[in-house]
C-alpha cells in the first residue's frame, strides 16, 4: 500500500547521485570490479527504491568504472518509477520469466571472474546462481560502503531528528497507557496508534516488558497485566519518510519504585549519561561502550548489562557502527547510534535508557529529549 | 507484538518432530554433510520458530546424521519459547556478542570442509563468512527441502483451507467499498480491516488496481479515485494462524462493463478453469500454465498474459511450485499452489482471476470459492 503520509518518500535526485559516485569510487578503490545490490537498505540508499523483491531477481549492478544498470522483473517495472532510478539515467535491463537474470548482471559488469561485491541482505537464493555465473564468491558491500552508510549527510541527520522528536512526542504519552489492570498488548497497541498519530509511516517495534518481563531486553509484549509496583521497560520506534527510524527508550514504574530499584536505576542513569559524555570524533565504538560499562561495573552491576550498548541507525533500525566491546572504530562526525544501556534482573525486573545521538566535533548530539529519570506514574 | 488472534502460533510439537526428522534424512540423501537454517520460512517450517533476527546469527544445525542444534544470541533466547525447539530436545548453543558464532555451527556440523545447504533466504552477511570458516560454498537447502515444503500435510491444508474461507468471507465485503469518487487507498484501508476482522493475523498484501492502474499486475494502489466504468483486479491475503497464507484475486466493473471488457474476461475465466481443470498428480506445472495460456492465445490474447499461471503458497505467500513455462516438475498430492492467469491492457485495464488450488488424487481442490464472474458493482 502506499503511506499514508504525504512527506517525501526520497530525497532528491542529487543526493542518490552524489551517493552513487560514492559508491563507484569506494568499490575501484578496494579493487572490485562493482557492486550487485539487491533490494534493501543499500538499494534504497543508493537510488531511493523501496523495491521487495524475493524469488525474482532485482539487482542494481554498479561497476567501479562504467555506468549502473538496474536488472529488474519486467513485473516489477513499474515499482521502480518512486525511485531515481529513471532520473538518475540507470540502465534499465528487464527480464521474463525464463530468463538467466544471473548472466544479465554479469553483463552489466563487464564480464565474470573478478571480485565482486554483494549487498548484506542478499538471499542465498540470488547469492549462490550469481556466485556460479560470475565465478567466484563475492565479499560483502558493507566493507565497501560502511563510511558512506554509517556517516549521516545534512538531509538524513535532519530526517533522524524528526523522527527523534516525533518518538519523544510518543513516550510523552506513554503515562496515561500505563494503568495497572491494562496488559502489555493494551498498551502497544495504544504505542502503535500513538507512534503512527505523531508522524511515523509504520510501527518498527514496541517491547512493553513489564515486572520480570523487563528483564528480558528483547521482550515484545504479552497478555500480562500491569500492576501497582512494577517497573515496566518501553523501548519503540518506527521509520519517519523518507525512511529514517526512530529508536527510543524509558523505563517507566507504576507507583513509587523500591528504593533498591530506585539506587540501580540512578546507576544505569550515569552510566548512559557517561556513555552519551565519551562521544566525540576519534574516541572509539568500543571507547563508549566501556564508558557505560565502567560505571556499572563500579557498583556491582556489571553482570547485569548483558548486551552491547548500542547500534547505529538509518534507514535501518540496526546497522553499523555497533558501540561493542572489540569495535575499535574511531567515531566520525555525523555517524548517529544508540546508546542504550541496560540492568536486567532475571524473574525481577529491568531498566534501560536509550536515546539516539549523532557525532558533532562538540561531542554528542541527542536527538531524543525526554528526561532521563525513572519515569513514575501515579496510582489511581 | 504478540498475536491479537487466540489461535494457536505453531502445530503440536510432534509434526515439527516429524519434519526435523524427515529433513535429516534428505539431507543424508543428499549427501550432504547438513543443513544450517537462519530466520525464515524453513525455520518456521521445521521447529515453529517465528525469529527474526539480522545481524546476530541464529541458526537450526541440523546434521545428516546427529542431532539438530540451535546457535543463538542469549539475547534471542527467551523468543525460542514459542517454538517446539525445547520440547524436541534441540541441543542449545547460546552465545554473547564478541563470540564467533559461525564456528559454534562448524562445531555443530562435526567439522569442516564438508558440503552444507543453507536456507534461500539466508542473507549473504552470514553465508559469506559461514561459507569461510567451513571452507565450502553452500549450496540450496531448497534442492534438499523442496518435495517436504512443496507437499502439505493434512494440518497444513487445513490451514490453507480456513485462510481461504477468511480472505473469500473478505471479497465478498468488497463490493461495498468500490464506491465512485473513494479512492484505491481507501478501498485498501476497508480491505486491511477486513482482512483482520475475517479472522488473518494481519495483511500480508493488497493491491487494488482501478481502471489503467488494473493493468499493471503488481499495482499496489493509490490516490486514484475510483470512476463508474472502471474495472477494478483486487488481489488480497494475509496470514492465518498458524502462519499460512490466504492469496485471491477477483475483479470488479464498477457499473456495467464495456462489451469488448466483458468479452475478453469471458474468454480468462475459460483460461483460468481451464488450468483449474488440468490439475491433477502426475501433470506437471508447465501443463498447467500452457492450459490457460493456450485458450488465450486462441483468442488473441496471449501477448496480453504477461506472467506465469501461479505461484505455491504456504508458510509463504511465494513459493515452490512456480507454475511455469519450463517447469517440468510434476504435481503430487499435497501440492497448494495459485492459478491466476491475467490480461493486461497497459493505459486501459487488467483482469485476473485467482484461487488457491491443493492438489488431490481427483484433481484440483480450490479454497476459494467466490464466483469467478466479473463482479459487477451497481452505480448509485
Amino acid at each position: 500500500m502506499a503511506s499514508p503520509s504525504s512527506l517525501p518518500a526520497r530525497f532528491p535526485t542529487e543526493v542518490y547521485a552524489h551517493r552513487l559516485a560514492a559508491a563507484a569510487q569506494a568499490a575501484a578503490g578496494a579493487g572490485l570490479a562493482g557492486l550487485v545490490i539487491t533490494p534493501g537498505y543499500d538499494l534504497r540508499y543508493l537510488v531511493g527504491s523501496r523495491a521487495q523483491t524475493f524469488e525474482r531477481l532485482t539487482a542494481l549492478v554498479l561497476p567501479a568504472d562504467g555506468a549502473p544498470t538496474i536488472v529488474v522483473p519486467r513485473l516489477e517495472l513499474a515499482a521502480l518509477k518512486e525511485s531515481a532510478v529513471t532520473e538518475l539515467g540507470v540502465a534499465v535491463r528487464d527480464w521474463v520469466d525464463g530468463d538467466d537474470p544471473y548472466a544479465l548482471v554479469a553483463d552489466a559488469l563487464g564480464g565474470v571472474g573478478r571480485a565482486v561485491a554483494v549487498t548484506d541482505s542478499m538471499p542465498a537464493l540470488h547469492l549462490l546462481p550469481l556466485a556460479e555465473v560470475l565465478g567466484v564468491v563475492p565479499v560483502l558491500a558493507t566493507d565497501v560502503l560502511r563510511t558512506l552508510r554509517m556517516v549521516k549527510d545534512p538531509a538524513e541527520i535532519d530526517a533522524l531528528r524528526k523522527a527523534g522528536a516525533a518518538i519523544d512526542r510518543v513516550h510523552a504519552r506513554v503515562p496515561e497507557f500505563l494503568v495497572p489492570g491494562r496488559t502489555e498488548a493494551d498498551v502497544a497497541a495504544d504505542i502503535a496508534e500513538a507512534i503512527v498519530a505523531e508522524g511515523h509511516s509504520e510501527v518498527a517495534f514496541i517491547i512493553v516488558g513489564s515486572g520480570p518481563h523487563g528483564a528480558d531486553p528483547h521482550h515484545e509484549c504479552s497478555d500480562r497485566e500491569l500492576a501497582a509496583g512494577d517497573v515496566v521497560v518501553v523501548d519503540i520506534g518506527g521509520p519517519y519518510e523518507p525512511g529514517y527510524n526512530s529508536d527510543s527508550t524509558r523505563t517507566y514504574s507504576i507507583g513509587d519504585p523500591d528504593p533498591e530499584v530506585a539506587r540501580r536505576y540512578a546507576v544505569l542513569q550515569r552510566a548512559q549519561q557517561a556513555a552519551v559524555a565519551a562521544v566525540r570524533p576519534g574516541v572509539t565504538a568500543e571507547q563508549v561502550d566501556a564508558a557505560a560499562r565502567d560505571v556499572l561495573a563500579a557498583e556491582g552491576l556489571a553482570e547485569a548489562f548483558v548486551h552491547r550498548t548500542g547500534h547505529g541507525i538509518g534507514l535501518s533500525v540496526h546497522e553499523e557502527p555497533y558501540i561493542v566491546a572489540g569495535n575499535s572504530l574511531a567515531l566520525q562526525e555525523g555517524m548517529a547510534f544508540s546508546v542504550e544501556p541496560g540492568i536486567y534482573f532475571p524473574g525481577q525486573w529491568g531498566a534501560r535508557i536509550e536515546d539516539i545521538v549523532i557525532v558533532t566535533a562538540d561531542g554528542a548530539l541527542s536527538v531524543n529529549n525526554r528526561p532521563h529519570d525513572l519515569v513514575v506514574v501515579p496510582v489511581g
